[in-house]
């Protein structure tokens, strides 16, 4: 016997085990599926008490450490994780997903195989409206009947590039170029593998209400139904502080602080100096910091202290 | 002539050429030097206008758009930003700045020449005692007599590591051998290249109070005297936004909201709930995440609406 | 005055000045800019220097030290340059142009502002045929009329997408989803920022004769127009050593030994022991390893020791 | 029953399972311990299949997929298997240990706690003479008597260093700076996680022979004892091609072509031509490249044409 060898097994989440290799539909023909998972909660727990040597010691201080590590972006221990994805998702989604650099990735080849024949389609009452406030987004949906009409055009036109893709390849053309014209909205499917830190900042940004809604189907399955199984302590961690936290300025904090004095005089002024309150023939000026911070007073349930009109 | 050569040249920016190859003096024997730079505030508009192309214009709303960026973590356009550092530093403050990984790094060798004859020495006033709050962190200095003789004992101690370098080397020892017995505060000198992005999470980490007040000390002059001079409208809105706010969690949101609101009760009854104040025979129990919400308070000048005994 | 300034300014090469802004031209639609550059040849030099300490100092000596570091795969002096490129291509050669991970990218946003008008279009005589050696490639040209029709009905279906696009935008729908059907061939654009040592490494995948057509269009353009000028040394090392070097496994380096012994017995005994050699029915059977060491030996002008028949 | 939920187990490898937690001794106190791994040889096949869908399919082409994707530096796959280990390593081999960025890393703390008690120490036959042919190399031992005395003072200064170093937390000292002048020699631990492609980059530079002994220790390690195990198939192309391969340059390819036709002469005029043949007052001036290609002949048992002396 080597008494040098701890015997060690990797660990192992139940739940996870549980759904490997499970399809989580996404879209109308898309999908999620773990493949493979290294680590859990405790495994930051561990990588983290390296760090820290004898330092800390009672195990039941795990949830602890964990949400005081995410809490002050000692984001290192959460790298000891590591997830590795099967997806299937239209080309245009994937356009934004391979953004996130930090990441390995085997993409289906077309330039090696005939691409996938199926694209992302679109039901009458899924069209969404360009948003008034938002350059980036979308608001509201067209109405049915205008919806369906859109619907019948995307099909008719989702099959002919499909036919003309076909065509060129019976034609001999190589496949590399016959696809050149193919949809967007083409389905493409990739292994994509990661660590939980940098997955956690792919969530927090894809999660969001802003991300755009193909995506956020693919992040909120992500998040919700395998991260939360996953690591569930950092999982409720990340939800309390990074999705769901917030984040104020100083010039904010210092408006805050103002209004909690019950000096709206003051927070008024300050508002005033940081250039965030302007009126203009007695009327306020739009400005887009002061709207947010608007926003934020709304959610702490305080009256912003100035009027629309001076 | 070619009609479609839109003449460039490269962004200049005329105080950062009026510092480059400057040696900015660190501890008692390391500095900082800008050997070169790509790019200044401009460049990350210009970068931004490509990603949101006609949308956005006005050249008088460059100010607003970096401060946007900064504030929603759109990072891509300050990465187009790039800068390159000469620096000398002990191998100490070399372990923690290394960890930084997005960065390009040429290191002095030690194995090609020998090592630089120059330690990180202490003066009697400059020997920090261990903080007590705080496992890794340091507060208060020692007496000034006992910092001398701490102070001629490092001196000694130096010198012996240096003239057993020395005479391994006289020996015919390898170089890369040699250094072995070094201390750590031995100076080291690298060209050290990252971009805006990188370096201002660098400087988030490093300028913070808890960073140790080696690196702390490079970190301030980076950031006081060359990105304030390089990009100063980003300078100024990492100062607002990143630097000096700060962030609530969502518990800590719904405290602060039914304080806003002079609801006391309900705000003590939340602390319970999520588990952050609890009484043991009376006496209020110490927790780590109550005690970052009550400095989160003072710097509101609110007061916690609970007790220290029941 | 300051006499620690060693007065420094940041390194020029006149040639790259003279291109700055120019419109590189590639593909029917699309071109590449440099927008900005740090660092030259000079800079690799005295990064490395920094790394070797006194260890080197003869000036004339930099065509050398520049070949050894590009030689030995000491890449990290070359990381101390950086470009900045600004290109307009289809957003399917700018799907595996992303895949290279390390660089800083602002691409054109379509959920901000309207597609870019314009598709990578084909001449009659540009149609290539699927390679039959290689699953992943083409070979040849189809016949010119078959060709026209393909460019025909390729005119025809972009036209029909773009209208698509358009009517969309017109009925009211969210740009972000709209786009959704416009085909891979749409162009994009994209500032493009990476390091010289990544860029040679893209250069070397993207400038290989397995490359795409498309991409190796732009990937020619950057090395021998641009990297040319900029870095001249090395893009002269990086064609002797990378781009038009050889490598030999050690089963390769043993049977090329055997044969150069005059030893053809040994090299065909040998080639059977690697399982690169083996007949069947009196014929040599199919085996990639020994077609690539056949491909190497042809360069080397040796005839292979072997036969096609037993 | 969910009919699309293709039952997964995460792969494993026995061999692996064995040696879990197992402590590989290195140096006179380091050790290597495989904490988790991800993936297999299979799973390197799995994901290039993903790349290349339907257009390979037969398993017992696996060990030719492989040794395909190395050889052709299609690197991907290799990204899709992680491993954690535990290591116990001097500072001095850690600061080049950290040089390879593309790893998560979890790093003792002596800021948080009191510094590992031990030091890399050296026997008296195991001091090694700076190399002469290459500046930052070492060979051969100096005597065994000089190297007893080296050894004597090691240890001697090795204590004081502890000594001071304890002497400081006494005192009250914190942590972070009593650490000061601590040794390189001081075993740190950590825990490092990193991809097989970037694990097999690591094991290509620090198996090296010029790598430096102390890493080489490490390195030769987790290349024979663990990945060997882990997969096998990857071990050996890695192997064949990477590390027991060989590159030549264009001009080196030329040069062995002329000799392989048995023209000494072409050989000679060619490399005049590359610069590399120079005679001065008759013999022939040192130069690196030639030096190395002279390597390569010996290797392949080729004579040299040019002489010594003209």
């Amino acid at each position: 016997m080597n008494d040098q060898h701890e015997k060690l097994e990797r660990p192992r989440v139940q739940a996870m085990d549980e759904i490997l290799g499970k399809q989580f539909k996404v879209l109308n023909d898309g999908f999620i599926r773990v493949v493979d998972y290294m680590g859990a909660d405790e495994s930051i727990v561990q990588a983290a008490r390296v760090s820290y040597g004898k330092g800390t010691k009672k195990v039941r201080e795990d949830i602890g450490l964990i949400r005081y590590l995410l809490r002050h972006h000692h984001t290192t221990p959460f790298e000891m994780c590591e997830i590795k994805l099967h997806v299937r998702v239209p080309m245009d989604t994937w356009r934004q997903w391979i953004r996130h650099r930090t990441a390995n990735v085997n993409e289906y080849s077309t330039r090696y195989s005939v691409a996938i024949d199926a694209s992302q389609t679109t039901k009458s009452d899924q069209w969404r409206l360009q948003a008034k406030s938002n350059r980036q987004g979308s608001e509201g949906f067209i109405d049915k009947k205008t919806g369906a009409e859109l619907t019948r055009k995307e099909k008719e036109l989702q099959q002919l590039c499909r036919r003309m893709y076909e065509e060129r390849l019976e034609t001999g053309i190589a496949r590399e170029q016959a696809r050149k014209d193919l949809p967007l909205s083409t389905y493409t499917e990739a292994y994509w593998k990661t660590d939980l830190h940098n997955l956690l900042h792919f969530l927090r940004l894809r999660m969001d209400e802003h991300a755009q809604y193909e995506i956020r189907s693919y992040a909120d399955i992500i998040g919700n139904e395998i991260v939360s199984k996953w690591c569930p302590i950092t999982w409720h961690a990340f939800n309390d502080y990074w999705f769901n936290g917030q984040s104020y300025s100083r010039l904010e904090t210092e408006i805050i602080k103002a209004i909690a004095a019950n000096n709206n005089e003051k927070a008024i002024q300050l508002a005033k100096e940081f250039g965030l309150l302007k009126y203009k023939d007695g009327k306020i000026k739009s400005n887009l910091e002061r709207n947010e911070l608007e926003e934020k007073l709304k959610e702490l349930e305080i009256e912003p202290p100035w009027k629309e009109v001076e």
